[in-house]
C-alpha cells in the first residue's frame, strides 16, 4: 500500500476526510421519523414508518422488527436510469445491509411487537449512497422511536448505540476515505464499514475485482473508517438534538 | 352553488387562494433540468432528462418528444404505501396528463429529434400533487431546453408559453381553490385545470362520484383556476430567472 | 372556431351527429348483466358481475362499490397489439373513468354491501371506445341490478339516472361529434363528456397537444355532447326495455 | 364401456352429436381474417393477423410461421375470473395446441417468410372452448391467406386440408361427443381430437384423473370424434364460401 | 409406416428399446420423498413435499391433492437458456401433465386433506424430460406417502398402481421408442404415453406439425410405449424397495 | 472471544475444520464447464457457459466478462420454498458476490471479448451454500476456459489463481469454521471470506444483528478462514486434474 502523501482529491479534502455532512431530521411531515442526509453532493431521504405489528415469522415472539428499502430516483445519477431497470440486485443487497445495521443497535425485546420500516430514497447520487443511507436511517429510526417514548408507550428509546457507515477504498494504490463517484469508479478496492459510536464493528463488506489484497489491509481500512466516522456521529447527534428540542 | 363567504380553511387561506408556492430550480446537480416545487406541504421533485433520440414511432419525422413519469415515495403520505402497491393506475393517468401538458407548450419541430423525460417524484403529498408536478415540471423542462440554447444547438427555448395547473373543488357546497388532502377527501366535485400564461386552456379534467353537476359549473371552475394560477406563473418565472442568472 | 358548414365525414354523417348506435342487452348468458354496444364499427362487450362483498376499505360502511376494467382484444385495431403491450396506462385511465361514471349514478347506500364489476372488452375499435364502454356499461349495470330487484332483494334498481358519454373534437378547425378513429388521429382537440339523461355533467376530460384553446370552447363542447347524447339514451332505454320484457 | 342407450343430455342432443355450429367469417373489419364460432353457448372470436416477417429462429429458412394466442374474457364463465388469474398454465397449453394444429395443415414453404398470428378470445365458455378455437381459427387462417391470393402474392391458399377439433368424454360410464361445461365437470375421461377433413389425425390429447382406461378406448374415441367432425367441416366450408363470394 | 429394420440409433439401442434407466430414491435429505432419475443422459431430480393442508377449492371435501412443478436448469441443455426465458408455456403444460398422472394413481380420499407437491427439476436434458419426470415423480411420491404409513397416520400407501411414461415417435418413417434429443428434433410425429403397471392408459398426448397420420398409428404407439415401459416399472420397484429397506 | 475448547459439533468435526468436501468436475455433459460440489450435506451444481460476446457496456473494450446466477431448488431446504418466493434479494446478493470473486482471479484481457456465465443451483442446502457455490464455480470456470486452451484459441487458462470461500461464525461465544444450517441459525456473528490459494483476500462480508464486535475479530476470522480453505483448494485441484486427464 502506497503512502497517501500528495493525493489530491477533486473537492480539496484530505485523503482520510469524509465529505461535509449535514442531516436534517424531520424533513417529512407525515412520517414518524425522517432525515435528509447530505454528504457532499450525495443526498438521501430516509423515512421511518412505525407499525403496531410484526411480520408473521415474529408473531407472538415478543420481538420487534426493523427493515429497510432502498431506491434511487431515476435521475439521481448522471444519466437517467429507467424506473424498471433500477438495478434490483444492487438495491436489494443494499436494503438488506441497511436493515441488518439498524437491527444490530436496536433492543428488539424492548421495542416489543412493532415494526419500523426505513425507506431510503436517493435524491442525488455521487458515491457512498449506501453508507449515507445507513447514517441517515439511524436518525430517522431514532426519531420514530422517540415518538413512542413521548407517547409514554416506551420508557426510553430502545437503541443500544448509534450506527453509521463509511466507505474506504484504494485508488491508484493509496487509501481514500468516503469515495465520491468519480473516485469509486477508479478504485481497485472498495470497503463499506458500519460501526457503532462505541467503536465496535457492525458490518464489514469489501472486496475487489482488480486483484486480491493482503489480510492486513482489512484491519487498516476498519481503522480509517472508524476515525472518519466521528464526524458522522457528531452530525447524527446534532440532528437528533434538534428534533428533541423541537418536540 | 353556495356563496363562499365564511368558509374557513385549515391553513387560514381564502377560499380562492392557492397555497404558498416555492420553486427551487436546479435542485439536482446531475440532471439537465430540475425543480423542487413546494405548495404548502406538498413537495414534488421534478427532473428533466434530455436525450438525442426519439421513440421509434417518431424516427425521421423531424419532431421532438416530451414525456413524463410520476411516482410517490412510500412515505410521502400519512400511512406508508408499499412500493409495489403505489397505485399504478393513478400514477399512469397522472404521468400521461403531465406529458400532454408539456407537449402542448413545446414547439416540437423546433426541438428537433430529441426527447425530454420529466420524472416527477412526490416527496411529500398533501393534495394537489399532480398539479404541483405540472407546474414544477415546466420549470425543469425550461431549464433542460436552456442547456441546448446555451450550447448553441438551438437559437431559442422551443416553448410557446408557460403551463401550470391548479385544482378546484366543491366542498360542502362551496368552491375551493387548490385543495389540500383533508379538503380533497371531503370534496363533492374535483377539477384539475392546466392553462397557459396566455389564459388559454390546455387540459380540463374533472368529475364527481357524489352526484352530477350543471354544465355552467365547468366554466366557473376554469375561471377560478385561471385566476389562482397567476401566483404559480409568477413562481415559475422567478425560478427560471434565478437559474438563467446562475448559468 | 370555424363554422362547421361543408365538413364531409367519411361515413356521410352530419358534423354534430353520433354514429348509428345499437345495444344488445344480455349478450352473455352467464353474466348477471351484459351488453354488446356498437357505434359505427366500434364494438364493445360490457359485462356486469355482481358479488355479495365489498373491497376491504368499505367493509362495514354500508355502501356498495362499482368498479370497471377495460381492455382491447389484440386485433380489435388495424394492426395487432401484443397482449402484453396493450397500453396499460391508457387502459387504466379509461377503466378508472368508467368506474367513476357508474358510481356517479349509483345510489351506493341503497345498493348495500355489494360489488358490481364491469368488464369492458373492445372487440373492434374505430375510435370512441371509452365513450361506447360507458354507454354500454350502464346497460349491463342496470341489468345486473335488476337481478336483485327481481329476486326481491332490493325494492328498486338503485340508480339515480342513466349515464352515457360522447366525444367531441376539433378537426381542421371545425367541431365534430363522436369521432371515428380516422378523425380522432387528425383532431387538434379531443373531449370526452359523460352526462346523465337529466342533462347534468358527470365527467369532462379534454385537452390538446396541438396548442391551447379558449375556456369558452369547453362550454360549447359540453353542449354539443349533451345534444348528441339523446340518441344514446334512447338506445339504452330500448335495450333495457327489451331485457325487462324478456325476463 | 357402457352402452350409450338412454343417456339424456341437457340440450336434447344424441350422445354422439356435436352442438349446433355456426361460424361467421369476417366478424372483425380490421383483421386479415376473423371468425366468430358458436357451438351451443360456447362463443370464440378468432382473428388472424398477417405479418411480412418470421420469428428470429426462422429468418432466412424460407418457411412461414403460424402461431396462436388464447384467452378468456373475465366473465365468459359462470363466475368472474380476474384478468390476472386467468389460468396462465391452461391458456398456454391451449394456445400451443392451436398453433400446432394450424401448422400441421399449412404448407409453410409455400407460405414463405410470413407469420400468421391467431388470436382466440373466448366470449362465452360452455365447455369445448379449445376445440371451438381450433375449428374457428382454421376459418380465420384461411381468410387471411386468401388475402395473399387475391393480392396476387401467392398462387393458391397454402393449406393442405381443413382442420377441426372435437372433444369426446366418458360420463357415468358412457361416451359423449362435444361435452358442454356441465358434462365436462362430470367426465371421468376427456379427450380432445384434432383431425383433417381427409380423416387423418393431427393431435390427440386425453387422459383421466379418475382412474386409468384401456388402450382400445383411445381408438374408439378417435372414431367418434371423426364422425362428429363432419358437421364442423361443413360449417367451415360454408363460412369460407361466404367470404369468398363477398370479396 | 415403414419397417424398423436397420434403423441405427446413436447409442446403439434397438428401435423399440428405452434408454438405460436408473432411479436413486431419497437423493435429497430434507424432502419427504425424492428421486434422481437418469434415462441415458437425461437427468431429472424429483422431490415430493408433503403438507397437512389442501388448496382452498378442496377445503372440507375430504380429498387430498397432488400437484407438480417442472423447470429446467439454465444449462441443462446444449446452449444456455436464461432463467427468465425458460419456456413458461411448455413448462406449464408439462407440470400440468405430471400432476394429472400422479392424481390418476392416487386414492385421494384415502390420502385425506393433505397436499403433495412434486418438484421436477431437469439437471440435464437429452430428450424425454417430461416422461422421465413422470417416472421419477412416482417414486418420490411413493416415498413421501410411505412417511405417513411409517408414522402410523395412514394404514397403507394410498396409491392404486404405479405410473410411468415413455415417448414414441416416428423418425424418417420408422417408429422409435424413447427419443433422445437428436432424434426428437428429427421426428415427424411425437407421442407421450403415460400408463399404469396394470397396462392401462393414463394420458396420451401426441401430434405432428409435419403432416397428419392415420388413426391406427395411435394404437400402435400405445402398444410400443406399453412394452417399453416394463423396464421403467422395474427400475421404479427397485428404487422403492431400496428405500423401504433403508428406513 | 471464548476459547473453543470443548465445543461439540453435531457432525463430530473440530471447531476449525470444514466439512468433508468433494467436487465432481464435468457433471453436466452439455456445458463447457460444470462441477457438483458437496460440503457435508450441502450440494451445489455449478455450470459454466461460454459465449463469444460481451455485454454491451464492454463492447470493443477488449476485456472479457464473468458473471453468475444463483438459485435454490424449491425443496433444497427443510420446508419447500415456492419458486416465485425464493428470496430474490438474497439470491441477487449472492450471485453478485460469486461474480466478483470469479472476476477477481480472471485475467479479463487475456480472456478477450468472451463471457462466462456461472449458474449455481443449490440441490441441497445445509448452510454455506454461497461459499460452496464460489468454490465449485471456480472449478466450472476453469474447465470452461480449458476448452479454449484445448481448442488452441488461448495459449493458457486466463486465471491468476484459484479462489475459494468459507464461512466463519461465532456460536455461543466460540468461533466455528464452515457453519452448517443448524449452527448458522444460532450464530451471533457470521462472516464469509473468499481468498486465493496465494493467501490473499478477495472478499470479506460479515456482520451481526446480535450486537457489535471488536475490529480485531475480523482479522482473526480471516485467519481461520484462510487455514480451513486449504482443504478446499486441494479438492479443487483434484477435480481439475481429473478433468484435465479425462480430456
Amino acid at each position: 500500500m502506497g503512502t497517501a502523501t500528495g493525493v489530491r482529491r477533486g473537492d480539496g479534502r484530505a485523503w482520510d476526510q469524509p465529505r461535509a455532512t449535514a442531516i436534517q431530521a424531520g424533513y417529512q411531515a407525515f412520517a414518524e421519523g425522517s432525515a435528509l442526509i447530505e454528504m457532499g453532493r450525495t443526498r438521501v431521504l430516509c423515512s421511518a414508518s412505525l407499525e403496531e405489528r410484526v411480520p408473521s415469522f415474529l408473531k407472538g415472539v415478543g420481538l420487534g422488527w426493523v427493515t429497510a428499502e432502498y431506491s434511487m430516483l431515476p435521475r439521481s445519477t448522471n444519466t437517467r436510469t429507467p424506473r424498471e431497470e433500477r438495478a434490483r440486485g444492487r438495491s436489494q443487497e443494499i436494503q438488506r445491509l441497511i436493515g441488518r445495521c439498524m437491527r444490530a443497535v436496536t433492543d428488539r425485546r424492548a421495542l416489543g411487537e412493532r415494526t419500523v420500516t426505513l425507506d431510503c430514497d436517493v435524491l442525488q447520487a455521487d458515491g457512498g449512497t449506501r453508507t449515507a443511507a445507513i447514517t441517515g436511517a439511524y436518525v430517522a429510526l431514532h426519531q420514530a422511536l422517540l415518538v413512542l417514548v413521548k407517547a409514554g408507550v416506551l420508557p426510553r428509546v430502545p437503541l443500544t448505540g448509534a450506527v453509521a457507515a463509511l466507505s474506504v477504498g484504494m485508488v491508484d494504490g493509496s487509501p481514500l476515505v468516503d469515495l465520491c463517484y468519480e473516485e469509486d469508479v477508479r478504485a481497485e478496492l472498495d470497503f463499506n464499514v458500519a460501526m457503532t459510536d462505541g467503536g465496535e464493528v457492525v458490518e464489514v463488506q469489501g472486496g475487489t475485482e482488480a486483484g486480491p489484497f493482503s489480510p492486513e489491509m482489512v484491519s487498516r481500512f476498519i481503522g480509517l473508517a472508524g476515525d472518519g466516522m466521528q464526524q458522522l456521529f457528531s452530525a447524527q447527534r446534532k440532528a437528533i438534538d434538534s428534533m428533541r428540542d423541537s418536540a
